[in-house]
């Protein structure tokens, strides 16, 4: 007899949990699992992660070693033909898509983030869905206060200083409250930042944060974020963002250079694309996670709507909640049904009731609400992070992620910086009266108008010539960049609300001159529009800015360190 | 009395221990430490980082947890003016030069990387300067394993599991050890790997490995290698690399997807652009390590060449070898130096003898010469690690390390990929033969020919129809990307060895259609250069090729994941 093959698209909690219970019955079936990193991400964990309070290896583990008798599969999904029953991945350097045959395939994508819904937010903040995510908010926060305890602008100063979290779902609670703390216990190093310089807020459009929980735990959680200084912000949502700041619904403007948006969940970019039946951005099952009218297709875990009763009616409460507990009982339930399926066995509907929630509050502390007990403080945390380790594989590494936990508490925070590169081309939101830059500043890149109005004046302190140019949709400023790389000359300003792309110097200039067709539009154009207020400025002319770098005496010695 | 102003450029080694060592005079002297990144790295220990060995957190200390009575500041330099005594930096978001003005001036600034001399190495190779070296030499092995795992082609595979180290000095065989390391105790989680599929080289120009050794221990290092399956190849040098492998001077050429340098040290960018007197890359200095010319300029570290006589002749004996060891004793000589002068003392010139060298060779072991006394194997590589320890500040960072090393050589190696986004624009070397892409392939980026001559061969399986064109500098391919994103139908070729520049879909994408101009031209371009050949493969033809996930029914599913 061929073994069947089950293909689980997804490692998370539901497609883990449904691997690992057919490897039991890995004599009848092949298991093979796709997922786009090569690792398992205990999610509730990743604000920790984002806070230094445990360290990255601590919070995930290698799907291969979670799944010892299964195919693991780090690759990305292209497509799925159902009727030939087969899912296009592509994997690895080469670029050439891989055709997977499956017998039975279970959807276990998860959801995507999506912030278009509010103007700039999508661009300017940052999210905490993965990984990565944990690391740049880490990075990003220890970046402000590195430039907070060194400039001189004291307007830039409380800018990186204000740390604003979006939405106070566990997510969001946890992630500011973890901020909190990072920010706190790295303060010591910090010899210019006093703590009442820090602004740490957390928004919420709902009337109060955690609506999940019982309303009492609410409250708790909500004294405990503002006995640590937390500005608790119910009520109110988030109009714009740009990257320094956000408007809210009710007309303030908070001055930020961190935003953490942990809202805007919404269906798997993939799952949105199957024309698959849909119901809030779910997949809808039957009781059995069967996805109807499909042929041996599941879905569990966040990505599936699946019913409790019979017949569910438009009401959340009728349909499996998107927890870690609930996909870890959908995978064992879908694993059993399917397996009953290749024996001729009848499927059994999905039950399940919730043992109850937890949050971490940072500082220690959590809340709980376990079999109808409530908890908080102290205890609840430990009871936190004891389900965490319960879950981890093998002695060796519950042993080490305690310790490590132990170690990491009574250590000095990490605050060691590991910077990613910044991205080549990215898309920045300007309110009017913003300035996009100004003279003496380093020139950095090339930006294009997508829409709103910028205006571009020039003042030359030795000639008193000025020069004044108004950009619209699809012109641009920053050329020059092309043609010299030393300080800014003119000054940008937003006439009203718009939106630039961006396109960095190093990535700028190699495209231009790798094509000369464009080079030659540039050098044409910054003939044309320029002219003389160009050329005044020009390298080696001797009417340079005063207190520029390029002046530097005996001879210009600026340099750019790698 | 107003303190003197100390500034230190450089937070290696040698700018640590100067800034560590006045901070004893702290009563006297304000101390600045200026680095690019806000974190001391322990060099030594970032093999054992790239092979997961050790969590990076363990190989690198923040610059102000060790520093605490100094000012630390993350900031590039971007020049000097040593007559107006003030370094101009550029710190944070905000790209407002900063200019620091000094009483005292150290330049600790380190090497640079120069692997220009070598065509294509600067693009292909990973380099192992920094921790950001290390993560993505980490990173990129795993992704070789798991391709490899589940690749179909076996020259692919081949070419994944080929890893190629080049240069034989400390780093150079501690990474290849190391990365050796990593891939034994990983495969027993890739399941479709064996361990004779594994091929390591490590390739010196010099006739043995680790030069500055006494030659016994030299011949014990290979002997050690060899025995794990690593290939020495003493006496021959690489003239050319591209993505897919390394050409050596002998004619011989190794396809591999790993080429790690380790050679080509050179000046620091900055170091080079000083107009300083330099030789062999190094800054001149008098026995004091005072910068000849220059008042109140120092010198120390990899960045200076300090003689170790009075009248040293051209022979690397007669200077100060560039060592941890040199530079730690180097940073206290020079402290203590300007204190002389700022009290009206005299300074010592700069005396040491080494007291020997240790490289790390995987596996628990390595060689050791201290004080003349030669070590090789386990006790060898225990006084290599209390080193490490030995430098760390404080009790609790010492368990802490210690306690991890233990840990981690028991537990299952940290396999988790943690990927960063591909730079946007690269550049690509190919050699004649080379396949650029093929159809079939994804669709990704644009391409724009640098040097050489890339024939484009399209054949429609449907019609017959066949076109080809020959592209040679300034000219482009893949500019399709902008109108369709689906996979490749033409298969472009290398008609000679050649360099491309490749932009990444997204952000070309991105620039072309905020950019009106250049839209515009790629519409007229791929209808005038295509005409018929395109129309063929549009998207929505009916003359697709067979096998496309685009063709997958009853409608196309294919999307792209998040």
């Amino acid at each position: 007899m061929t073994k069947k093959k089950i293909l689980v698209l997804g490692g998370g909690f539901g497609g883990v949990f449904v691997a690992k219970t057919l490897e039991k019955a890995r004599d009848q079936v092949d298991i093979q699992l796709v997922n786009n990193n090569n690792y398992f991400v205990f999610q509730p964990l990743l604000p920790e992660v984002a806070a230094s309070s445990i360290n990255s290896a601590d919070a995930v583990v290698p799907l291969r070693q979670l799944l010892r008798h299964a195919q693991v599969r780090q690759a990305q999904v292209m497509g799925i033909d159902f009727a030939e029953k087969t899912v296009v991945v592509m994997q690895g350097a080469r670029l050439t898509p891989v055709n997977l045959p499956y017998d039975e395939l279970v959807l276990a994508l998860g959801t995507g983030v999506d912030l278009n819904r509010i103007p700039g937010m999508a661009d300017h903040a940052l999210t905490m869905k993965d990984l990565t995510d944990a690391h740049r908010l880490r990075t990003h926060v220890i970046g402000c206060l590195e430039t907070a305890d060194v400039t001189a602008e004291p307007e830039v100063k409380q800018q990186l200083l204000s740390f604003v979290v979006v939405g106070a779902g566990f997510s969001g609670v946890e992630t500011v409250a973890e901020v909190r703390e990072l920010v706190r216990r790295a303060l010591k190093y910090y010899q210019n930042i006093t703590p009442d310089e820090i602004r740490m807020y957390l928004i919420e459009y709902a009337k109060r944060i955690l609506p999940t929980f019982p309303a009492d735990l609410a409250e708790y959680a909500t004294q405990q974020l503002e006995s640590q200084g937390i500005r608790v912000m119910t009520g109110v949502g988030t109009k714009s963002a740009t990257s320094t700041g956000v408007a809210l619904t009710d007309g303030r403007l908070i001055q930020s250079s961190t935003i953490v948006a942990t809202i805007g969940n919404g269906p798997h970019p993939l799952v949105s694309m199957l024309g698959l039946d849909l119901q809030w951005g779910r997949i809808k099952t039957d009781r059995f996670m069967r996805v109807p009218g499909y042929d041996s297709v599941w879905a569990l875990g966040d990505a599936a709507l699946i019913p409790l009763v019979d017949n569910p009616q438009e009401d959340p409460v009728d349909f499996a909640t998107q927890t870690a507990q609930f996909a870890v009982r959908e995978g064992h339930q879908l694993a059993t049904n399917i397996l009953a399926k290749l024996s001729g066995q009848k499927p059994e509907p999905f039950a399940y009731t919730s043992k109850g929630s937890l949050a971490s509050l940072g500082m220690s502390k959590a809340v709980a609400d376990v079999y109808g007990v409530k908890m908080s403080g102290f205890f609840a945390w430990l009871l936190w992070r004891g389900f965490y380790l319960s879950f981890l594989p093998g002695f060796a590494s519950k042993f080490r992620v305690g310790m490590n936990w132990i170690l990491n508490s009574i250590m000095p925070p990490n605050i060691v910086q590991l910077r990613m590169p910044p991205p080549a081309t990215r898309y920045i939101h300007f309110w009017k009266g913003d300035k996009v830059f100004e003279p003496g500043m380093l020139i950095d890149g090339f930006y294009t108008v997508i829409n709103g109005a910028f205006k571009l004046t020039i003042d030359n302190p030795d000639t008193g010539e000025h020069f004044e140019k108004v950009f619209g949709p699809g012109e641009h400023f920053g050329e020059r960049v092309l043609v010299k790389s030393e300080l800014r000359t003119g000054l940008v300003e937003a006439l009203e609300d718009g939106l630039l792309l961006f396109i960095a110097q190093k990535d700028f200039t190699r495209f231009a001159s790798a094509f000369p067709f464009l080079d030659n539009y540039f050098k044409d154009y910054i003939e044309k529009t320029f002219g003389g207020a160009d050329k005044a400025f020009a390298p080696g002319s001797s009417n340079q800015q005063p207190g520029s770098p390029a002046q530097l005496k005996p001879k210009p010695k600026l340099a750019k360190q790698s």
